[in-house]
Parts: C-alpha cells; structure tokens; sequence
C-alpha cells in the first residue's frame, strides 16, 4: 500500500452566485487544483466527483463525463460519489484507497453543489431527500426538528446553554470574516444571535447553515511522487467512514453521533494518531449544536463538556484546538457535494500557511470531519503536513 | 492484490411492478444474495448502491443508508455510486478493487431502480438528465435520436439493415420469453418487428429497451475465502472503465462506441484473455443498433460484421458466442441502477447451470457491459467460473 498525498488543491467563492452556472464552478474549481498539482490535465487518470443533488438542482445527472468534458479531458474516466453532505469527503477516501492501491496513478477529486436554482421550500424538499422517506420525511421530520432533538437533550444532561450555541456561531461567523471565500463575511455578536428568530427551539435563525454554491478540487496522488511535483505536499493519513440508523426513530443515542464516533476510530487508527495530537479540525457544523457533538465526538473534549470549551474560547483560532477557521458551513458556507472538499481545501492552505488573518500556529495534524442525513454516515479524515 | 469472487447473487423479478415498492425491491434482492453468499448480514462490511435516480423516482437520495437500514444492518457504511447506466457495473468494479487491497474484506453491491413511478413524459425527462445538458438535452437530442444517428451511419458505411435490427429483437425476445424473472417473456416474430411503429428512424417500437422496475445484488470476497463458503464461486478476472465526450457533437465515430472499446481493453489485459475466450456475454442493448455496436467494439466480430452476425445467429444461445442470453435491456428489461449487478447474476446463473431453457452450453468465461449516457462511460466485467 503507498502512502497518498495530495498537491493540488483549490476552492472557488461560496455563496449565493445567482450569476454562476454549475459548469463555471467546476471549470475554475477543476482547472485551479490541477494547475497547482504539478500534474498536466491529460494526465490525470481518473476524475471522482463528489455531488448530491445536481439532477434535482441542475436537471443534470451522470456529473463525472460531464465535469471531464468541461474540464477538456472528455476521455479521462469518471465516477459520481453521493453521500449526501460527505459526498465529498468519501469522495477523497475513495480516490485514497484507489492509488494506495495502485489501481490509478492519480485521481482529481472534485465536489461540487450549485443549490440556489429554486424556490426555497423547494430547496429544503431536496435537501429533505437525504432523510429517511419512510420515517422521516414522511413525518415532516426535518433537519432542524432533528437537531432540535440532539440539542435538548444535551442541555438536559450536561447543562449545555442557548449561549453555548450562539458562541459556536460567534466564533463560526468571526473565522468566516477573515475568509475572502465564504458565503458569509460578518461578524454577528452574541446578542443579536440570542435574540434571532427561533426556528425549531432551542435552535434560532443563526444556528442553522447556509443554502451555498461552490465547487473545490483536489490531486491526490502517491506522496513519492507528490514530493517530487510540488513543494508542500500533504499526506492523508487516515480515512474513515462511519455508519448508524438514519432513522431518527432508532438512534442510540441523542448526545452523540455514532457515525462520527465510527468513523473517528477508523481514521485515528489509522493514522496511528490520538485526538490530542490534532492541531486543527474543520467539522460538521450544519447546526451549532452539530459542532458541539462533533468536538466532543471526536475526541477533542469529553463528552458533556463541548458546550463550556466553546465558552471558553478553546475552539477559536487562538484555542487550544480550532474548529472551522474557514468559517465553517455556518459562515464559509454548505455546497453539499463540495463540504468534504473544501475543508480539506482549507486544512491545506493552513499547512502552507495561505489562511491570512485566520491563520492557526500549529497546522502539523489537521483533520476534517462531515456527516451525511439524518445523520445516517460520517466521515473522517486526517492529514499531515509533509514538507 | 488478491483475486476477488461472487459469491452471493440474486435478481428480482423484472417489470412494470405497480404494487412493489423500491423498499421491497431492495429487501428481496440484498437479502437473498447474503443469503447465497455464505456470510451473515451482519459479517457485510460496505455496501455499495448502484443507483441512477431514486431521488427523481422515488424523492430519495442518500440511499446507502436507507439500503444497510433495508436490510437490518445500519450501522454498516454505505456509498452510493451514480454513473447512469453503468451505476451497478462500476459498484462491481469498484467492490472488487477495495476487496483486492483489503480495505474490506467482503462488500455487498446492491444495483436498483424502480422507475414506473412518474408520467412517461417526466420518466423520459430524468432518463435524459444522463445527456450532455448543454449540447444535448437543451437540443432535445434524446437517446433514441443518438442511436439513431449511429444506425444511419452503420447501415451506410457496412451493409447493415433494418433487418439486421429487427434480428437483435426477435433473439433477445426469444431468449426473454425463457427468463421467467424478465420484464418481457414474449416472442415477437420478424414481420410484426418490421411493421412496428417508428421511433426514431430507422429505429422503431421494437429497437428500443424498457423502462422497468427491480433490483439485483451480489456479495464479493477474496477468492480464497469464497471458496470455503460457497460450493460455485465465480471469479472477476477482469474489470474496465471507459470514456469518450457524452456530447453527440463531439464524438469522433458514429460507427464504433470509443468507451466500449477503451474498458474492453482494460479488462481483457487484466484479464489476460482475448475476446475469442469469452463463451458468452451480457451486452447493452437500450437500442437494437447498440447490440451490433457492443459485439464488435467488445471483438467478439470484426468492424462492420455485427448485423450480419446476428442474422447468421451467431448470438443466439445456441450461437458461436451467445449474447444476451437473459433477454437483454430489450426483454429482460432495463432498470438502469440494476443492469450491471442483473448481467453478472445472468453470468453467474449460467455458470452455475440453473437458467433452465436458456442454458448456454459453454460458461467458462463470461463478460457484462454496460453504457452510461450519451453515451459517455462504459464498464466492461469479465468474469470465469471457479468451480
């Protein structure tokens, strides 16, 4: 098995580009990482799109022939990757395993979402669709209302406040500030948080995602010849993907998240490192409490504790462990298929120290983290600074 | 690597199955390969979906979850792999791979698609979502179009008639009609084929595949361990993927599928065999000229000698290469997530001595093929009995 690393790596704006097509997002996002990877276009092997919702979204499916034509590599293989939100991310383990393997030399992992083409009850019918349909949907079970569900209970056992929340969101829309490439670049201060809309309780306007386009790209590729095309390789060291009931009627658990806790194992196994020896996540914020669970689930707090770290300043850029310094899906913003993607995107450019104002210190070990329904799949991935 | 085999394989019942949910489809099929498989459900590892559009069919997306929950297992991991047509032949290829370098050591591919579920005009519409939407769809060029434009060209440059067409149909209706589980089992002489309504021309009724529901699954290992477990294993000796541009204005022949020819390629070098090895093959015939295509791109004959091949009966069950013994997308129908798992449980079937009247006498070595798109991906399978 050969270590794999990728070069290449880029993320184009995220926001709501009413006046950009799928087809601009792909072309920039998959010209961009292969021109930082070292590597021509035709020699890109094998193309892996990460994407949820492009036949709904875009009246387009079978999205791999498509982004190897746009990209002028019509002949070049291609295969779409849909796991909901870690569409993208699974996307990168996929491309991992295949080179590891030496099934291909090479491979462009490309995610993409272009969700603002219809009306918005629309839009969070297709989103819905990720759920389970029989007990979820069915029951106008959605993402929120089940959030709602994990939110609850954890402020009942463990203390967890609205004011834990809104500092996630603080903090969220404090990184994104500092990035020229997310959806949303405003810092909004606790009180405002507090005082925002209530869409399920206890979760408000400001604790929810946003709706997003955006597409990024990475080369991944044997971290032999990663090292010879570019001078700040990054290595995947570990790979994991985690499953539980996406049924929310069968969840184990209302304080945790199996399917982070699975697929966490996975990855730190095999990177044969420990939660402590991380020095930047991005994770799974599609709602504030959703990062609460994630850093407790991954290892980084105690469980119960996640809540107070945040009040305590522990998961800012400056804190002991930072979490979403891209902004996160709260503020960089949610483009489904691309989610996995981009954080990796972002690991990356802190590691060779591109991150501006939101530049963390230690950028050694950095992991990313998504979840995909309700949720029904996680997954994990860590890398290593290799230059 | 270690060579990988199937263990495990099923098909449902193919058809217009008004009264049968994709939710039932999923169950009989996933259950009954595991059942084969000589594993327990819970032993699985990974699942693989091969899937074109249950989000458009059936308002589902995320389906690997909803699958592993199907089947009792759902904290087993899940992806779900969209390539159009050729959805569940890559999900074989790509089991195969993460079985041979040991990431798992056993993986259920599960192919589906329950597609009577909407008005023919909008089942036509998500059909055509697999085009190219830029050059292809906004022109309205659907896919009997296309196929039409390659049987034009064939019938000009070799020979090729109508007749010839109409011979695909009448084989593969005959073969359909012994295939109790097919959409179709019907005969349909020459003449009333001639006579049919026109399609597209010189494609008519008969000269195109069905819109159909159903799903099947198989259950692949290292061979070494498919060998204690199942008395009739079938090894994958050989996998490919192609591509060539999905838009119709960019193809470089209107006589040859360059994507068929190029995952060929692939598969017989890994394979180490020769197209005159192959004993019979399941081919993708969505139109009676694709048939011709497929057995001349794959070398079963040479360039321009398919039609006549066909009228000599060459694929006929009882032919020097028997093809689409299972009745093919034409009779045995075409769920489009399914066909590339349903081809290799043909195979399998064959080599294993239980397709009664359709028996083939030859099942040494056996090849599934499938398109995707306009078409813009193929997926050729080369499979040997080892037992």
């Amino acid at each position: 098995m050969k270590e794999v690393s990728i070069t290449g790596a880029y993320q184009t704006q995220f926001g709501m580009l009413k006046t950009v097509t799928i087809r601009e997002l792909i072309f920039e996002a998959g010209m961009k990482a292969v021109a930082d990877s070292g590597l021509t276009l035709d020699q890109i092997e094998m193309i892996y799109v990460g994407n949820y919702a492009s036949t709904d979204f875009n009246d387009l499916n079978l999205i791999g022939p498509y982004v190897a034509s746009i990209l002028g590599i019509p002949n070049t293989p291609s295969m779409h990757i849909e796991n909901a939100c870690s569409s993208g991310a699974v996307s990168i383990q996929l491309a991992k395993s295949m080179i590891a393997t030496g099934v291909y030399k090479n491979a462009l992992v490309l995610g993409v979402e272009k969700m603002n083409t219809k009306a918005p009850d629309e839009t969070m019918r297709i989103i819905a669709k990720g759920g389970d349909p029989e007990f979820g949907n069915s029951l106008s079970v959605s993402a929120p209302s089940i959030y709602a569900l994990y939110a609850t209970r954890h402020m009942a056992d463990f203390g967890t406040t609205k004011e834990h929340l809104a500092m996630v969101a603080t903090k969220n829309y404090a990184n994104g500030a500092k990035n020229p490439k997310a959806h949303k670049q405003k810092e909004i201060d606790l009180p405002r948080i507090m005082k925002a809309p209530m869409i399920t309780s206890p979760l408000g306007l400001h604790d929810v995602s946003l709706v997003t386009d955006g597409a990024a790209a990475v080369v991944l590729m044997p971290s032999e010849d990663a090292k010879k095309l570019h001078p700040k390789p990054v290595r995947i060291i570990g790979a994991g993907i985690g499953a539980e009931d996406n049924n929310i009627g069968n969840k184990e658990s209302f304080v945790s998240l199996l399917s982070t806790v699975r697929a966490a194992q996975k990855a730190y196994t095999e990177a044969k490192v420990s939660p402590s020896d991380i020095n930047m996540a991005e994770v799974h914020d599609c709602f504030t409490i959703t990062e609460i669970l994630d850093i407790e689930d991954l290892g980084f707090f105690k469980k119960g504790e996640g809540g107070f770290a945040v009040a305590e300043g522990q998961t800012k850029i400056t804190g002991k462990i930072p979490v979403n310094m891209s902004g996160g899906l709260k503020s960089k913003g949610h483009p489904i298929g691309a989610t996995g993607v981009a954080q990796a995107v972002e690991i990356i450019e802190q590691m060779r120290g591109l991150t501006g104002e939101r530049q963390v210190k230690q950028t050694d070990l950095g992991l990313t983290h998504t979840l995909g329904g309700s949720p029904g799949i996680a997954a994990v991935n860590i890398f290593r600074k290799d230059f």
